[in-house]
């Protein structure tokens, strides 16, 4: 039998919840704000809490002008995980940690052999990067559920709270490794390149954590024993702020493709040959950097895909003041919510990188790093949260994700939907990355909302 | 009294010369080819013994793909100083080292008083280089003198084989060290920004040599004390090669404008950020680098001073492939034979450069790293090796240096010349940097030649 979320409320409405230090309010700025945290039942998360708890994760790897670095496996980012294991425990959840190290805690349904309902993130950052891009996914998560269980909230599923290993590809230039490997996607053949900038590879320090090419499969959870899985993450990008909307529902993640181009030319002394006999890598790959913002300009509208694309690493050699360049290596971002443009994008560039390459009388090898299509999510969970806020009257926008997010993996097994909160100015992956705190908890709270009637309706 | 060339050639004219297996050339080529290293006298270098030499020198610091690192003031380098002085004690030359390390093997001329004729180069290279940029003028010098004096050909003035230490800037940022020194050119300020990738000043690395910037000028060489310096040097462009001569003669050496350009725009996603709302510092460094070209095109010709300009050395930030860069750091070469062609083009560049920044809404910072002007060589001592190519019918090119050479500091304080051989396909900088070793030979005997009538008559 289902309860009905009309149903919860009438369970709830009415009752004293008893004063506890956690769950009080100190804040009067939410009451004087209806919009927005606090549920019209009066059951809301503790921004407190939950601000408190990013905070000290936003702690862990911090460094210069709070830059924040935690890369997957790294020291910082393991102590990371233990710092929430610790929360978990605190909350009473029962914690499973898989081979890789993904992270899940518990709060137990009313019935056991319904499907779980996951909500989760990552903790891993790139190098350089803010506090809270992964983390207000984790947290608040937790926060969603912390408050279930403190409020006495009765839910048919269970509900997890989840962490995901690795789901940046700043070290190994591998993304969504725990969630990819939740979700059954990881084969042995992705990981042969996976080789950090110290020479470790990926496949010896998952040896080393007894994940073989063999047994790699058994990591994948049981679509089976899975709902939905339900993500809230900073927007990433500048649009909800630009046009004052508070919440995004996604509905796709865009995807990369991502490929190597590599021009050869010939490196020569930078005073003695004459402009018109070099063979420079390095103007080959300015003409192609160039093209590369002409074409994804032209691609820019939503009809056309929202295609962008980013040359966003770089190596020229011998890169020496004074040397031509005879060798430069790019890599190239691509990215659409829409195959069919991305793909045609990603077509014409290297064609164009070709031609440079001919016009130039150079060489230019192309490698692949990574194809991926764009990610459709599902719709009845982004109608869940829809009904949500039109009911609570909370401004949303309907959006695709520039993003990759672990969502798009676990899309793969389970019902996936994803809430986006505004990023300031749009900018993450940064120590500058800002989200309001009230546009944190507003999406907890949106979050933890979903949770309860997910795990109680039928989809 | 000044001996004529004449007279030298009279003394020598006639006279048998002893069987000597040091001397004895095997190579019947060169016998087959009146033109080259063979002087009418019959008074030639030895090509075997030259490239044996030559060859010692660029084992040493040799590496993959024949690569040669011998950086200023390594192990490498340092030894290949020992083996120069063991050559030079073989040779009997009287030898001096001063304070930096420059060394002097010297050959005494008839008039002790007479103002001593110079000739060398350096043994240091760049990272990864060839092994003929520098040894090449050394050795070439080395085997002009040791022919001189087996041969008893009587010189006046003194002759020295010249050494100089860190000609290359690949390590500290700061090039032509040892003859800047022994012009008495460097001054203290120059040498605050000199530190190698590992931290090391080079401020530190002359303390622990004893020098300081009270007792730097002490190092000049005594300007009296020099009657002309000669450099016999590879060409490292692809000229004499293109238009197939086998000797240069240098008129001026190009001198660089030497800046950085850092463009600072914003780090963003690459996925969540729309084109139009990018800040990307690497597109612009793009504009900028593909402008350079155009421009330099444009200044290409003699008249307007043989302008090239290249981006050698380039950092982005953060560098990852799934970020937009927010910082990008160019380092610009500009060279010309015209001091006023070169300004002018820097100034164009730089007022580029703010110019694409100003369009992109972004930041610029322009940083000097050197500015030099041409230095015009001595047109004497280029006469006197004109004359002797006419003579003995070698075909030469009168063409300026695009690199910076020791001669450019040395001429500072006397009459300077230089003699360029070719370079295989204007390779140099790379261990693919080649010279036919006729060629290389025919360089040595005509700066023998030179050294002989320099050292006996009036300039």
């Amino acid at each position: 039998m289902f309860q009905s979320f009309n149903r919860y409320k009438r369970i709830t409405n009415g009752t004293v919840v008893p004063f506890d230090k956690n769950t009080y309010n100190p804040f009067p700025a939410m009451q004087r704000k209806p919009q927005g945290a606090r549920s019209r039942d009066g059951i809301s998360i503790n921004r407190r809490r939950l601000m408190r708890d990013l905070n000290a994760i936003g702690r862990i790897g911090i460094g210069d002008r709070g830059a924040v670095t935690r890369l997957v496996f790294s020291i910082k980012e393991l102590r990371s995980r233990q710092v929430l294991i610790h929360l978990m425990r605190q909350a009473g959840l029962n914690i499973r940690i898989d081979a890789i190290g993904n992270i899940f805690g518990r709060f137990e349904g009313t019935d056991p052999r319904a499907p779980a309902v996951l909500a989760g993130s990552h903790l891993d950052t790139v190098i350089h990067g803010g506090k809270y891009d992964g983390p207000v996914g984790v947290i608040g998560a937790l926060e969603a559920v912390r408050t279930i269980s403190e409020n006495k909230i009765p839910v048919r599923s269970s509900l997890e709270v989840v962490c995901f290993v690795g789901e940046e590809s700043s070290r190994f230039g591998f993304s969504t490794l725990g969630s990819s490997l939740a979700a059954g996607e990881v084969h042995a053949k992705d990981l042969t390149n996976a080789v950090d900038p110290q020479g470790t590879k990926l496949e010896n320090v998952l040896a080393a954590l007894g994940i073989t090419r063999r047994n790699m499969k058994s990591i994948q959870r049981d679509p089976k024993s899975l709902k939905a899985y339900l993500e809230l993450h900073i927007e990433q990008g500048p649009i909800l702020e630009a046009i004052g909307k508070r919440i995004g529902l996604v509905t796709s993640i865009a995807a990369p493709s991502r490929f190597r181009v590599i021009f050869i030319g010939r490196a020569d002394h930078s005073g003695t040959t004459p402009m018109n006999m070099r063979k420079d890598a390095l103007v080959a790959s300015a003409q192609l950097i160039e093209y590369i913002e002409k074409i994804c300009r032209k691609y820019a509208s939503m009809e056309k895909g929202r295609v962008v694309g980013t040359v966003g690493a770089m190596k020229i050699e011998p890169g020496v003041i004074n040397a031509v360049p005879g060798r430069a290596e790019l890599a190239v971002d691509i990215r659409g919510t829409s195959a069919r443009s991305k793909n045609q994008v990603a077509r014409i560039v290297k064609h164009q990188a070709r031609a440079i390459a001919k016009q130039r009388g150079i060489n230019v090898k192309l490698q692949t790093i990574r194809e991926e299509d764009p990610v459709p999510l599902d719709k009845r969970l982004l109608r869940v949260s829809q009904e949500l806020c039109d009911d609570k009257g909370i401004d949303y926008e309907i959006m695709p994700s520039g993003a990759g997010h672990d969502a798009m993996q676990m899309a793969k097994i389970t019902p996936a939907g994803m809430i986006f909160v505004p990023s300031k100015r749009g900018i993450s992956h940064n120590p500058l990355e800002w989200t309001d705190p009230r546009d944190i908890a507003l999406g907890a709270q949106l979050l933890m909302e979903t949770m309860i009637r997910v795990a109680n309706e039928k989809l």
